[in-house]
Order: C-alpha cells, then structure tokens, then sequence
C-alpha cells in the first residue's frame, strides 16, 4: 500500500478524478497468458455501474472500458495492462458551493487541509468514482484467478441497511440477483425498498453493511506477521470509500465468544483434506488460509452528501449552512457490493502469486 | 506491508519465534536525532510484560530490551535501530502433543500446510509473544512523535470482555492504569475480575474489544487511496495476533446511521482550527485526519489454548482429542492494550513522515 | 523497483507498447501546488522526439501527451498524474519475421522464455518507445523541483561515440544545443556526423556514452545502506533499454586511482558551504550527496535491428538468418539523452521528497 | 530498495555500525525448508573476514554469525531469519580526531549534512564493516538456490588493481582461491602483491574492479523496466561501500561496439536450448536472463583512510589537515569479492522468487 498503490506482486495503482477526462487503474504483475477483453471487464463495470435504478446516483455513465496495453491476440503479456474509463457525464453545473464549503462528513476538508488546494468537482479524487477502476482490476483479477485458482468463487452481497439486518435462516444465495441490494434474503430486500424510498424523500441516506466471500481459496495463502491475508483484507476493504469497519469471520462478535465456542474444531473430510465444524475464523488462521471459504464483512457509512441542511464552515474560516444537491446515492453500501468483491479478488490473486513466489504453492500435506 | 515488515517511511520488521533465543524488532526510517535509551522502551514493554498478575500468562520474561545498533550518545543517528529481546524461560517441556494435533483456532495447520514445517514451540512464530517486538518499536515511534509531534497523546482501554461492555458514561481516563484490565470504567473492571476468574476456573477463556484513542494528531495525515490512514490503521491492528474486527470512529455501527445523524457538523473553534459537533469519522476523513481524535477498536478472539479438550486431528492425518497445557491467558485482549497503542503509535509517525515527505507538511489553512 | 515502477516517494508506472493505441506514465506522489501544463512535459518530449533528423527512427510520432487527472487549474493536486502519449504511427506492416524469429542482442527471446509469448509489433514492452513516457514523467519530477529546489539544473550530453570520445577541453555546454548529438564539442561532433552517417550506410549501428549532470543538488540527499543516491541512480540509469553500464564520478577508472589521488579535499567556500578540490565522487560520498555537481555516465550499447543478417534460430528451433528492416536509430544513444536527464530528475526529486520525510530536510550546519 | 533494505520477494535489511555492540541482517522472504545452521554461513563470512593476511585491515574479528531465528531443527521455516555477528574487537581509541574532522572522500562529511550528527567510531554505518551482513544474508540465498537451482554457480575475482588488469588468456578459475587477491591470472596476482606493499608502505591505497559470474541461471529471469534483473544488479553492487561503476556483459565498452560486433548470434544447442556465438550482454537481454552466464564488473574507489595527509575541514568549519591512522585495507576491492558474490547470490534468488511469483516459473519453449 503505497499512496495509490495495492498489492504486493499483483499491483493496482488507481488514478482519476470524478471529473477529469478518464479515471482507470494501471495493473502491474499480472500473470502472462490469461485471457482477457475487455467485454470480460465490462461485465463486472455494469454491476457498479451508476444509474441503474432509483437506488443509485442518476448520473449516465457508460462505464466503458478500454485495455490501453498488457494484451495482445487476447492474452496477458505479463507487462502492465492499463484500463482507461473516459467520463462522459459531467455536468457542466456550478460547483462553486461545494468549492467554497466543506461537506459535513466529506474528505473536501481534510483534502484541503493536506494538500492546500482540492479538485472540487464532484469531489475530484475522493470521490466514489474511483472505485470503478478497482472493478475494472478486480476484474483482471478474476480473469487471472480463472486460469490458476479455477475453483475460487467470489460472492458479495449486502446483510444490513440500516437498522435492517438480513436473516441468514433465509439467505437464498440465487436470490443475490434478483434484488437491487444483492441480498440473498428475499424478504429483507422487499423492506430494504420501502426504507430507503422513504429516506431518498426526506433528503437522508443510509449505511449498510456487505459481506464478501470467496470459497475455493487454497490453504495457505498469506504470511506472517504484516503480510497476513486478513490484514490485506482489512486494508483492501478499509480502503473503499466510506467504509469504517471491517470483520473477519465472527469479526467484532468475536469478543464475545468463549474459547471453547470459538474453537473451529477439526475432522478429516472424505477428499483428504480438513474439515471443520465452523467457521468463526472466517477462513483464515494465523493470517494464513485454511481452505475454508474466506469471509469480509464491512461497514459502509451513509452517504454525506444530502439534501438535508448541515452546519459547516467556509474555506475563507465563516460558519455556513450546506446542502448538497446533485445526483447522489442514497445509500452506498450498495454499489460497494462490486467493488468489494473486486478488493478481495485482487488480494486473493495477489497472495496465490506471493505465496507461489515463497513456498512454490506446494502445501503441507496432512495424513 | 510486506510479510513481517511493516510501514512505509517508519518501516518496522519484527523478527523472532517464541522459544527462540530472541526475539526484536529491525527499525528503520527514524528521524534522526530522537533522544532514545533503553529504560523508554523498557517503560512500554513492562506494561505488556507476562506474568504480571493472574489474568495473563505465568511465563516469568524479563522481556529486557537491547538497542544494537542506531543510537549514538543517547540520540538515534538515523541509521537501522536493532531492538532485541532475548527469551530467557523457554521451559524444557515436552511439545510432541502440540507438535503433532493442531489446536483448532490456532495457526498450527495453517503454518503446516503453508511451509511444510513448523517450529511448535510454543507457537513459534505466531505465539503473542511477537508482540513484544512490536511494543519496542513503538516506543521509539512514541520518542520521534516527542520530538516531532508533541502534543500527540496514545491510550489504549478495553471496552468489553466477552458480552460485558463498559459504559461510556463511567469512563474515567484516570482509572485505566488502576486495574488489571486497563478500563476506564472502574465499575466494569471489577465485574470483569469475577467473570474471569470463572472462566479461567473452568479452563476456558474470553474475547475482548480494546479501544485506541490518538489525540492530538495534526490533520492532513494519511493519503489516497490506498494509503489511507484508516486503511494502514485497519491493517496495522488487524496484524495483531488473534484480531477479527477492526473499527473507526463508529466503526460497523456506522451502516445503522443516516446520513443526518452521521453528519460531524463543522464550526471554528476559538484557536482558529475547525472544531466537530461530533466524531462519528473517528478523527479521518477521506484517508485523511481531520485534527479530531483518532479513534480505532479492534476485537480480539479468545486464546485458542484452552484446558478444555476439542476436536482435533494430528499431523497424520487422525482424528484426535487437545487439551492445550501449559501458560496461558485466559483474555489476550488484556496484553494487545500496550500493542494496539504501539501499532497506533507507528502508524501515526509514519504518515507523519510520509505526509512531511510529499507536502512538507504545510497545512492548507483555513480562513 | 518493483516491475514496472520506478521511486520510493515520487513513483513512476510507466505501460504501453510501442504499437499498442498508447503508452505512458502513472505519477503518483507528486506534492501538491506545482505549477503543471501539458506543454511544459512536450517540451521535454520534443527533445526525444523520433524523426528529427536523420540519425534518429524515421518513425513520425508526434508524442503529444494528455495529463488524465492529479491536476487542477493548472497545478497538482497532490493525486496520481496519468500521462498518455497516443501511438498514431504504427506502420501496418507484417511483423511476421521478427515474430517468428530472435534478433540477436535483443529482448524477444528473453520475453518469448519469460512469458510463453510476447507482442512481436515494434518490440512490444521492449522497444525505446517506452522512453517517452519516461521523459514525459522527467518533466513532472522537474516541475517539482523547480517549485522545491529551483537551483537543481540538469544537463545530459553525449561524450562519446563508438571509439570517438569527445574532448573534454573543447567542452562549450553552449554547443550542447547546436548538434544531433547532444555534445558539448562541436568538433567532435562534426567527426561523428560522418563516422555515423557512414555505419548507416552500411546497415551498421554503434554505441554510445551519456553524461548526465546535476548542479545545484543540496547536501544531504540520500541514504544507507541500500537507498544510496548513486544506488538509485545506477538502477535507474540501468533501466534504461540497451544501457550496459553505469558510473558516478570518476566511475571504472576510480579503479586506477590512488587514495591520494582520489581524495577530493574539502575547503571551506566564501558562501559558508564546503568546497572540493576535484569531484572525483561524482557529488556522492556514502550514497549521500555532497552539494557537488552529481555526475552519472552510462554506456549505450549499439541498437541490434541492423540490416546486415546475423545468424540466429526461430520459435520453433530451427536455426536462421535474420536482418531487420524498418526504422531503427543507427546510434540510440543519441535519444538515450533526454531519457538519462528525465531518470536524473525522478531520483533527485523522489529523494529530495524521501530525505525531506526522514530528516525533515534540515541539515547539519559546518561551522 | 528502501533505505537499507533490499529486495522484492527475498529482502535484507541490514544494521550496525563499526564500533556498536553487534551488527546483523534481518532475512525476510526465505523458503522454508533450506537446509541452514550456522556453519554454511560461516564458510563464507570467513572468506571476507578482516586480519587474514597484510592486505586487509588488521582488525581481529572472528565474525562469529549466529542464527536468532527464522531455523528450525536445521530447517527454514519461512519466517524472518534474524543473523547477528557481535563486534568484539573495538578498539578503545581515541576517536577525536575523526570526530572533529572530515575524512576527504568518505562518508563523514555528507552523514554530517544529512542526519546532524554520526557516530564516528570506525566509520558508524558508513564502515565497510556493514558488508559482514550482507555476506551472511548472501549465505541464505546460496542456500535457498541450492534447494531451488543446484546448477547456480556464483564465483567473484579481481580483474584490476590500480592500472594493472589481469590478463584474460591466462585466466584459471582453480587460481581463485590459490592468491590473497582471488585472482584467476597467477601471473596478474605476484605482480599486484609488489605493487601493493608499495602502496601500503607509503601510506596509500589503490582501487580494483571486481567481476562476479552467475553460470546455471536459468532464463526468464526478470522483468521490464525498472525489475530488469541488470537494474537490480546494478543497483545491488552500487550499494557496496566505494563502489563507483558496474557493468553488465560488455559495459562501458558496448560503447566502443558497432551492432554487427555487439550481436551475440543464436544457434541451437545439443540439449535443446539456445546457444550464443558470444556474451556481450552478459546473460541478459531487454531486463531478462537468456540462460548464458550473468557476468557483472564493479569498480571499488581506493581506501580514503590513508596516512597520507590530506586538506580537510572540521565539524566547525576551519581547514585543517587529516591522516587516517587506524587499521584500513590498502585495497578494499579485495574484501568486496566475496561482498559482491553475496549481493549476486541474493539477487539471483530473488528473482526465482519473483519469477516463480508472477509466471510459475514456466518457461516458454523454443522448437
């Protein structure tokens, strides 16, 4: 993690403003001989893709994805590949508001405050924009992870908004694409559209929560005691925009749990390979895989641009009053579904290379 | 993050296994300068020490510290700092039962399956013992903040031991050094002492939450956007071992907000700096520090060694019973107090430095 | 160094191929409020520019370059600058031979072993195009400077040509300007026009020697062990394409030297800064500078798509002649110039940045 | 490369200063499963181990390394190895005069400018007395590609002392190890012994350049453009102390070549793999080795501790006169042969490491 940089073999550096001419993500690393095209990368783009319901800001973006360098006749070459996304609807509107006053809640003042100058512009740099450069790299990720690691799956979903959880007892996985939430509780999502129809009137936004699993990951990805995969994890996920906390397995819960609850106790499964009673562990032990599915969890906070009016101040040091119009998601936990999954392939790709890089990928055998 | 090396100006490599002859921690990147002598890290680690008192392992460690290198007639010269630690009470016990099951929640198997082999002696490697090295580097992040960052003031707390959640309200910042638990509520605390002593009776442990809190810290530190100081924050604790969660501010409650409760409305403080009806952000806004209290919380899962005997299977491939002997703690969570601040401690110099580094540390200013 | 990007503070990704639809550089780390404009960095490009006369590619490229995003109203933002330099001029011609066949002295067997396959079209990855992107970079780094350190004037120049080394009592930095070549000895370079324009003739290239220096440079940059200056100046200078040695100051014949002789003795100067009586160190002494010009050579080796066949084999084994059509520079070292110079403001800026960091850039007073 | 580390995959950091109590290398990235104790490490520390004969420094270390972790059961583990090597012969002189003023043409000076103060004693961190580490560390690697590339074979000499190069015709290898100079011209070596008992008895000393030679280096090793394994190289030997030039296969003389000469042509080997009329790039091409011998040349600067008086300047500014009494190699290119052998030893394994990482190690095959 270095400024705009993750991962330690498998590097994505994102760049690009909300605003500027194109925003995309220069990928380094990436394994030589992967199949790639760019409709592959775009079909994950047009999950996160804005404007596609009432849920999501209205702003017309095609999201479309052009791969600049790192392939050719279809294939990786093992140079960077660079993926370009031009923004196309920018609205020539007045931005002198935001310019001149800071968000309740925003990086406009901390942006400021570091750097002496900000791009305002639809939040410039910090805004969620970015994050469909992360996506069109997950989705290198996912195309390089197909050729190595065939059997991994990487399902997000959302299972809070709000005060509104989703009940695991009814979590129907096909469910996860039916619904504008990806949650795989049928039932929650129907109340989930009454709640947040009702803050999107009133000028308000809500957080969510989203978990993001991946299931076919090999034991033994990972590292002590700084390059663990859980606290790669952690980063990758703490790093989307909004975010403000992150879980592994029991996650916080963890806390309250005995040691003799805690225990995922361990048995050997019929294919030669361990088998455990749970999974409070979230798949990883001693920052290293077991084999079990890996699970992320995190929170993203309510989205702070918001009709309602909040006290703020003015670059120029005066005490104001800001209401952010504009085309705003009332609730960004849902188009951060993607991008998550697209965090944990790119951690996921980024320590199966590390870990071939070390060990040779030839793990401990067991019996 | 690269495997044990962690930061990225203030680069710290913790080195060691637990029944090895030492363990340290490879420092480098300090400003020079900094007055340091060995009784200001002796300070820190005694607050982590072993043996202590009832709740944490019987293991008798001096855990006395030695620079090696970096530090010239009491002031560091700029150069690698070597701190080591050398381990004095490895019992000569008998580790064949740890060394062929693997503790379930433990990283045995991982650390088997990963590399191959495994030093079993009490952990090698993945034993809390690591965390030493950890505190020692923190303590010269602590004398560099002294001199370059004065006002920077690092407690650590915890706030719940398994179900049992101290009360904001009886929060008296006074009463942390007085109890075993380093809780700022007195009233908890004495709770606490009889629900672990019950678990500790049955041979069962306890998960915590440990709370940081850095005052005092400049705003403009941390970047995007993968060098966030939340994103090396949520790295940095959950690197610590046994962490599952990690929090910010609101941390996971923030997806239970709207947009208007979580809404840290901004006014000018008499001092001239911006001044927040609330602290929901958790002193970061964008990546970046607003000048508020950085506020990071972490869970902690309970020990995996535990008297009571689970399921299990040995290096062979058998399906077994474990009952972990030996020195325990019943709660780690109490011992990871002195390492989150140590972890929050190089976190908040090095961004110091990074932020130094790339703006030269003038602060955009306001009004 | 990790692939593709180059810096410790100030980073450089460079990607694209030559016949890809562009290339360029991702700048992350660039402080904040420099003064930057597209036609600032095609000043620098114009230089490197294939095409201008007839010892370079006759390859016609405008090299004109976009800046994506990190800057606003005409300065940074202190986020990552994408440059992008669109390829217009690839020839639609069949690549067949090359693709099938190794030029000797050439990167296409070692991508071909590396990669199981590679982009034969110009050279791919491999080809001098991607310099462009470097000295597109070069000219953000010396925006930076001009902001940082405005003394720092950097100056690369050829000094030898083949066996013809220039002569350097006939040196006029003035002449610099007046020739292809890039040399300060007009009379030199009037003897290489028609050594050069005779290999050409022949379907024969030669080598080359650049010197780069830096004036201006403040003490204090640099550091042990491994981030000397004159570390990361040889691997940047080693970086690029065809360059097979590097040297600071007196360089190989340092070799020759007596202790006496090498010994750079230090005065006092009027202006209170010490003063040397040579500057056999090449402004560097312990990887650290001394406020001494920095000087760095490095040799050129001859281009090897030449026109008279070499022997060599192809993909599938089978031994064969190759001569290499097309548009190729007779001396690359002419073209190496302006890359050398961008190399030697990246690594002066990103240690200005990295030292700026550690020490907070005051230094040790003389007196 | 980050201050005193080095390394992408397999990284050293190295402490320690001259006169401090131990100075070591902390080893992260290593395989697990090497075969390692002590001894292997010793073998090659007694190779550059100061006082062997009147050539090198008449210091009495015995350069004991010890193995403080990371090795279990004579094993790695794949966790940090910490080697330590207590200093024991520092002298208790008086070091006033160093102290006080600059030694022309060494580090003094500029750790001055930079840090605000140094450790004088025996040259602090600047002290040649650091490359004791890096040959322990370089004793890893060769362990490690012993495991994982048996055929490696890394053997260093001197080619030149002063202005007296060896002669090529009469090179023998089993010379090497036959001369205090390892030295494959035994003609070239009786010579030098003369002209540096000159040298040492007038209070001088003498440069040397170094070659060190890597046969069985697989090809494919490597990456574009600032991963070149020649960039790494030359950044690796650069870091040596005194270190002023490399050169890669034909060097600064690539200069001298036209592409008709420069051309090493291609045929098809016995054994399937390609094979070269001759090695002008010295095992690499276009960042990548071809499978012939990496064959680097460094050049060390004379000794700048020397009795002979020299003009300098005091920490106060005032002109004096120095003579470096003391214990100094008259010609530390000697000791650097085996220092550079360790540097090519860690290099070339690091990226096997890093190849293996991003491509699996498979190559791609011709016919």
């Amino acid at each position: 993690m270095s400024l705009n940089t993750y991962g330690h073999l498998f590097r994505v550096t994102t760049w690009g403003e909300s605003h500027g001419p194109a925003l995309g993500a220069t990928v380094d690393g990436c394994p030589p001989g992967v199949a790639l095209e760019e409709a592959m990368l775009q079909h994950w783009l047009d999950r996160r893709k804005p404007g596609q319901n009432k849920y999501t800001t209205q702003r017309r973006e095609p999201d479309a994805v052009r791969i600049l360098s790192g392939v050719y006749e279809g294939r990786t070459t093992g140079t960077p590949i660079q993926l370009m996304i031009e923004n196309t609807d920018q609205r020539s509107k007045d931005y002198g508001d935001i310019a001149q006053k800071f968000r309740p809640g925003h990086a406009d003042i901390t942006y400021h405050q570091k750097y002496g100058l900000r791009d305002p512009r639809g939040g410039g740099r910090s805004s969620a924009r970015e994050t469909a450069a992360r996506v069109a790299a997950g989705g290198v990720a996912r195309a390089a992870l197909k050729m190595l690691a065939p059997e991994v799956r990487i399902t997000g979903y959302m299972v809070q908004m709000g005060r509104l959880k989703a009940d695991r007892d009814r979590f129907d996985m096909a469910e996860v694409e039916q619904n504008p939430f990806w949650c795989p509780d049928a039932t929650a999502a129907a109340i989930w559209v009454e709640h947040l129809d009702e803050l999107r009137k009133s000028g308000n936004s809500v957080g969510a929560v989203v978990e993001v699993m991946a299931s076919g990951v090999p034991a033994g990805l990972g590292a002590p005691v700084y390059g663990k995969l859980d606290t790669d994890l952690a980063a990758a996920m703490m790093s989307i925009n909004a975010v403000k906390g992150v879980e592994i397995g029991a996650g916080m819960a963890a806390a309250e749990l005995t040691g003799v609850e805690n225990a995922d106790e361990i048995f050997m499964g019929n294919d030669g390979r361990p088998r455990f009673s749970s999974n409070h562990a979230g798949g990883i032990l001693g920052g290293i895989s077991t084999g079990q599915d890996v699970v992320v969890r995190f929170a993203v906070k309510p989205t702070s641009s918001i009709l309602t009016p909040r006290k703020t101040i003015t670059v120029a040091g005066e005490e104001a009053e800001i209401i952010t119009k504009g085309r705003h998601d009332p609730c960004v936990g849902i188009r951060a579904v993607p991008v998550g999954e697209a965090m944990m392939a790119c951690v996921i790709l980024d320590h199966l290379l590390l870990d071939r890089g070390q060990t040779g990928g030839q793990r401990g055998a067991i019996g």
